[in-house]
């Protein structure tokens, strides 16, 4: 098999929203498009990803250095033994030339083609994505996930009842687990919101909260003294992502479980946490997305490197609520994913089919990811491949 | 003072080599230009400067993201308070709605500009870079800076002979301290070539030897066991650059110095390193590079970090042998610099006007980096702002 040409075609995010580090009204996403010489009803098969939410689109590497190395590649350099599509054997090429260590925008880049190379082997083998990567690492997929609605974000004209008019909508949507964002109001708002958000869910075991890695170690450790009371289901990333040190102060401190490794973009960056970071099997929970650390190659890596230290796969909740790693967390038998069903359009979300059930959902059978079958996607899908 | 325009210019590097990891001659950089609105002779004055040596240009995310940024900003956003363009504010400004982590291609570029900023700002008050950063750090710039002649590369046929004339030529050019690669070709090959090194250097204290992330732990600590009867200047990179745990433990193996640091490009990643890389003042050798880390604003604080942690800023030897670090290392004190005078061209190496004796360099006195000085560079810069 060939790969005859890579496309990419940069999308904005719709909605006006900010966490208490940027405003996602600014961000972009890269839809890419990896055609094959397989032809089937007179059209080529393509496959197609995107490199996950909450970062930014990727032309300038993908334009620049990733499709040069695909276009000059022998297929065979791409290949496994089968003559198959290998997404780990086009992740070196694309790799071609790339130092150690600087896992940015790269990884993120190279994700939205790793990732698309596993859409084309399921449309290729007409199977939906999450049977094709069980299969691939051993697994039995899941038949539901769990997942949980994310959203909770600071509006331009917030209020109490906006909030509890958001959670009650997830609720009707089937949902019964939420994360709102905190850090970016002030202590007495943020715990006002959080009183909101247990009331509507039930329970402070229903909720989670995002500081996106806004605290040094002592504003971490002052709001986990504050959130401890209200028993959350996790507090995520107290602290720069990167400051595993703090992790483990805020954990020592807090107790009580913690989220954190969607800024993770490496295997190595995985293993730091887990050496350095105070992460406890049984409790904490580990985020990293395979569309911001080179796809689902190294993502399955840094699944196999947490068991090796002793934690277990449901404890992987992968950041970023769309149809990609609704397949990842069947396939790999993770904990569950997040959902953004009122932001982050037109990636965010899953399709009006999946029925979503006691915060259990569906899982989509067809071929590859599909995300052809998502309305908001279907207009920038065709403006990429026609 | 408002910046009117921001250009970039993607420059490929000539020469064919290559280290153990990647090769050299399908890299490139991005020659950026920060036009102000200030006017002297009929001309705007205008920063320069580049993304450092040894990774990518940086067009995408300079023209997606930087760019636009820039161009949206209050110019009071990127000024001090006297009105005089910030590179530390001009650096907050091109990080809006970033997320944390990710330190890759982001921080080169960013450090393209901020780096120009700094040109900018010599050329606006008539003085070399180095003076200014001097003045603004409060130290005392020195006269002359060591040097040291990096090479040694593998090259597509090579020999003995080649690496010895390689060296002589060094050292006519007034080099007495030296460094090549290591783990690009047989133990047995690499030991032969760093022995032709040491006696064309006269001591291995005149040699250091350059792995490039390549080894695991165990083949680290191997080499490392070769290379110690050789009482080598320094043994860089030896494992992945993020594996702080390996570095901790080929320095207990090894005893003798280890340099590392060049692909850690942020603050964070750098406090890791010192908090579990197992570094020994007064031994090790840091070689961090403002030009791939967010420009010299986070590189100053990396040098203070290290301070806090008991380390002279004498064992700092940036990475990227040319003139932005030459006015680095000369305005902060720090140990020296490298000196690609074979390769990297147009950027690699230094003015011709600046003479080296006994492995001591002179600073040049141009206004700002006075890369306008350096013929290699002159078309491109004409390129980039006519």
């Amino acid at each position: 098999m060939k790969i005859v040409e890579v496309r990419e075609l940069t999308v904005r995010l719709s909605g006006r929203i900010a966490n208490a580090v940027v405003d996602f009204s600014r961000h972009d996403i890269s839809l890419v498009a990896v055609i094959s010489d397989v032809v089937r009803n007179g059209k080529p098969v393509i496959g197609l990803a995107f490199n996950s939410i909450g970062r930014f689109a990727q032309s300038g590497i993908i334009q620049d250095r990733l499709i040069p190395r695909i276009a000059s590649a022998d297929p065979d350099a791409y290949g496994d033994i089968d003559g198959n599509l290998s997404p780990a054997a086009l992740r070196k090429v694309m790799m071609r030339d790339e130092k150690p260590g600087g896992h940015g925008d790269r990884a993120s880049a190279i994700a939205a083609i790793e990732l698309a190379a596993w859409d084309l082997r399921g449309k290729l083998e007409d199977a939906p994505a999450y049977s094709i990567i069980a299969k691939h690492f051993g697994r039995t997929p899941a038949s539901l996930v769990s997942v949980y609605a994310a959203g909770g974000y600071y509006y331009p004209s917030d209020g109490a009842g906006r909030l509890q008019d958001e959670l009650k909508s997830y609720q009707d949507m089937g949902f019964t687990k939420f994360k709102i964002k905190v850090g970016g109001a002030s202590a007495k708002d943020d715990i006002a919101r959080l009183e909101t958000a247990i009331q509507q869910a039930g329970s402070g075991r229903n909720i989670s909260v995002d500081a996106n890695g806004r605290f040094d170690l002592e504003g971490a450790i002052a709001l986990g003294a504050m959130l401890t009371p209200y028993d959350l289901r996790w507090y995520e990333e107290p602290g720069d992502p990167l400051d595993y040190d703090l992790n483990r102060r805020v954990i020592e401190a807090y107790q009580s479980p913690v989220a954190t490794g969607e800024n993770l973009f490496s295997v190595l960056d995985v293993q730091n946490l887990l050496r350095h970071g105070g992460m406890r099997p049984g409790i904490d929970v580990f985020q990293m997305d395979a569309g911001l650390s080179y796809g689902l190659t190294d993502y399955a890596e840094m699944i196999s490197l947490m068991e090796a230290h002793d934690f277990d796969r449901t404890r992987a909740y992968p950041h970023g609520g769309h149809l990609l790693n609704l397949h990842i967390v069947a396939a790999l038998n993770l904990g569950g994913c997040e959902a953004y069903p009122a932001v982050f359009q037109p990636f965010g979300g899953y399709l009006p089919e999946l029925e979503i059930n006691q915060g259990m959902i569906d899982l989509p059978d067809h071929p590859g990811f599909g995300l052809e079958a998502k309305p908001e996607l279907q207009p920038h899908i065709d403006k990429l491949i026609s």
